[in-house]
């Protein structure tokens, strides 16, 4: 059997995914789906609107044939750190390629890496975003710069796959996306983006994302409980009045001088919303921000992060017969631990992080994220 | 003039208060009297059921004349630190006395104070609780036990006062208490333990109140928000969830290994009561875990706590005329810093405990309890 990855946050699965699942199969024509997806915390900094288990379930049918959850010191990182993480994970698998959307598939990629010098080192300037201090080297080698967040993504996974022996084939298609909006549904058009439906939910506008998701996506949004960051906003302002500094200095993505800041603003805000107006400065994007206040919420540092980062993991959330016999096939082969469920050893140590992100995940909508879950045998 | 000094924590301010307050002035013909009341966080380890604005008005009320906060650093602390926090602040605002109650005022506490050898070195074991070994030292050179609580903390004012160098009178007096029972409210009875009346506060039974609190105490618990351990367990479930295990060890009180039984303990725990229950052990005292749970919800840390314990100061949270009064004629003589409001450093520095203190507490009320505070002026 030959596997085909994809690298996906699901939040939630709408008509895109399923053209991306589509694509990816037709494209390649592998007898099986690998999708490595980002837990109940996401790479934007905010938690799924929708849990992983729900998640999975959609993913399965949908089609997926194999779910496997990006650990959350991954999830949550800028994109060379995701990329790599979700490259780590589909290499591990086995998977023969990586089909990824990408607002212009047909850039050369292969060329842009060539052209760029090694950047190795630009990794660890966490001060500057990597977008910045790529498009800066790359403006200077070719005077060409990448401007859309999928390309560059896409850029990412070309880095991280070189990083680990150029074992997938990576295979970019054309991005389906909503006409003429990215923060509204269009009545006409069968896509729309997750931004737009995760907005359109919070307004309980079933009628709109009706024709742009999946008839089961639509009812889970109707039906759970569904979490955004308002949610969490009494534990991190609670964490920020009262943490040392020294503390709040420790956490991932934080940046020298911003944890003064964080603490100041955190006096006077009155939701998060309004928390993350008065944080953000010229200097940092929204959603840097939003993955400081994630590390701060689930109080990850970024000595931690860099440890479980060392040790990454394939922990399976859910799988359907094929999934589960290319699991078998390639289970003696696999180069990281394998996990189906969580046990004492493991909540303390190899899925602490993990682990913790589930709890306080859980908080909100009382459903235990690890402890007594297996994955879900979907039988179609 | 001359003042008295009392300390205490009216919680809320009821008829025992009220008779302890007057008999305080009557045996002693004091022209003023002090108050040192706990702020918002109790010897017992739980918040007040009022916050400590509203107990301080309520006391002015009562013909309280000065009213000085204690410290969170001694509040929260075990009977003999709780002492001599208290001790140290009216030595230093000159109070000629110190009138007390207990349940054997006719203990001879000097001679007590005698017999026992120096144990300066006892007040450092914190994983026995200080009565325990009190107890157990007074046993074998007296023959006696102190077994009630006020006698035990009398005996804690007679050893602070030795501490700061005899300056008080002590004056023990008969405490007054419910016929009967300290757990409800006695119908006969125009006194009831605060236990009785917080426990009936809660229940909304005014009728059963009414008859043991001064009018304006009923008013307050009517119309305010009264504040529970249950108001602020999903803080300090979220704390226990989340913080690291060597960060939870270094909280106040937290003996060794205790970190490892209150995480444990979180993962199940579904309420405050169920919380305490479960950490519950022959070793430890409910009030003595209850300290260390509000440590932990307010991450101090032991090293904080002792470091602010050597730095004390007079908070002044209100005063009618004589009070007035009687803190321009000491005011120079102060021994300690007198701050009557809250400013970016005091918050930062000096007041930093008490101020994340209030931030906790505040959480839940939504009234601010240190900044734009200034002492209350009561006219009568």
């Amino acid at each position: 059997m030959q596997a085909v990855g994809l690298i996906t946050e699901y939040n939630p699965l709408h008509n895109g995914h399923l053209y991306h699942l589509q694509q990816a199969k037709a494209v390649t024509g592998a007898d099986c789906s690998v999708v490595v997806m980002s837990g109940n915390w996401l790479q934007r900094g905010e938690p799924a609107i929708l849990d992983k288990w729900t998640r999975t379930q959609l993913a399965l049918a949908a089609g997926v044939d194999l779910v496997i959850e990006l650990p959350v010191f991954y999830a949550t990182q800028p994109a060379h750190l995701f990329a790599r993480g979700g490259v780590e994970l589909l290499t591990a698998l086995g998977c023969q390629s990586l089909v990824f959307g990408a607002e212009h598939p047909g850039l050369d990629f292969e060329q842009l890496l060539t052209a760029l010098p090694k950047t190795q080192a630009a990794f660890k300037h966490y001060n500057a975003t990597y977008a910045t201090q790529f498009n800066t080297a790359l403006q200077a080698t070719t005077g060409m710069t990448l401007t859309k967040a999928n390309d560059m993504l896409g850029f990412c996974y070309y880095l991280a796959n070189e990083q680990f022996g150029r074992r997938l084939q990576l295979v970019p298609i054309q991005r389906q996306k909503a006409d003429h909006s990215e923060s509204q549904i269009v009545a006409t058009s069968q896509f729309a983006s997750g931004t737009a439906i995760r907005a359109a939910a919070t307004q309980q506008a079933w009628s709109q994302i009706k024709p742009v998701v999946p008839a089961a996506t639509l009812d889970q949004l109707r039906t759970q409980r569904l979490q955004t960051w308002a949610d969490f906003w009494p534990y991190l302002h609670y964490q920020l009045l009262t943490g040392a500094i020294e503390q709040t200095h420790q956490y991932d993505q934080m940046a020298e001088g911003l944890e003064y800041r964080f603490k100041e603003m955190a006096q006077s805000a009155t939701s998060f919303t309004d928390f993350m107006a008065r944080v953000k400065s010229k200097r940092y994007t929204y959603t840097r921000l939003q993955r400081v206040a994630t590390a701060a919420l689930l109080q990850l540092t970024s000595a931690e992060v860099q440890t479980a980062q060392a040790h990454n993991y394939v922990r399976v959330l859910g799988f359907n017969p094929t999934g589960q016999a290319y699991l078998h096939q390639i289970k003696k082969q696999l180069e990281l631990p394998l996990y189906t469920k969580i046990n004492k050893d493991l909540r303390r140590h190899g899925l602490a992080l993990d682990y913790r992100a589930g709890r306080i995940y859980g908080l909100i909508n009382g459903q235990s994220q690890d402890l007594y879950r297996r994955p879900i045998q979907f039988l179609g």
